[in-house]
């Protein structure tokens, strides 16, 4: 049986700096929730493991797709579904609550200096 | 490839006031995100399907399991794992996103008279 302790998203998010790079907070069923700090303009990418839920915790963050974008602001959540390529925009800092199957890169099938193979766990 | 859509959690919680009824909000890789009204004590259960995570998006949720408790604040989260007895209170009324597998119950293996069998999806 897991462990049962709280996440307080705040205190989580107040432990780094890093841009782009998501720390995994919790796990259930398979999928990590993750928290990151994003800003600035990620790199297209789409995952193969399957969908991503992005929920704007401070800030705002656009998604563009191809053709469209959908802007996000605080609690307002995307499922970008699996295979759909997605670059993920703030321009100013925004923090996050990510949610990716325990498998997915940030990156998904590209591979730059952002990518991280393994997310610290805080 | 399931329709993209932005999903603002203020609004969908606006659309109803029944305590303890969660409505789906989105699904993602088997998991239903859901938001509920809560007020009150809910009945003791745990989930055979897996493991249910609690967000409180608003107010204050206390969750008893056995002799433990764990007190949730807004931007606070807690992660029950499959087959954990745990039982819901809020002295006031609280708003939450509950993130559970697709197939599971409100009450898991209990059947009271707040069971939903089907869960509305908005």
């Amino acid at each position: 049986v897991t462990a049962v302790g709280k996440v307080n998203l705040a205190e989580k998010l107040a432990q780094f700096d890093e841009h782009w790079a998501p720390r995994i907070v919790a796990e259930a069923n398979g999928q990590e929730i993750r928290v990151a700090k994003v800003k600035g303009e990620f790199v297209p990418h789409h995952h193969t493991e399957g969908d991503e839920v992005f929920l704007v915790l401070k800030g705002k963050l656009r998604i563009e797709m191809g053709n469209r974008s959908v802007e996000l602001r605080e609690g307002e959540l995307l499922v970008v579904p699996r295979g759909v390529e997605h670059r993920p925009v703030a321009d100013e800092e925004a923090h996050l609550l990510v949610i990716d199957p325990a498998s997915a890169r940030n990156t998904g099938n590209v591979r730059d200096e952002r990518t991280r193979d393994r997310l610290e766990r805080i």
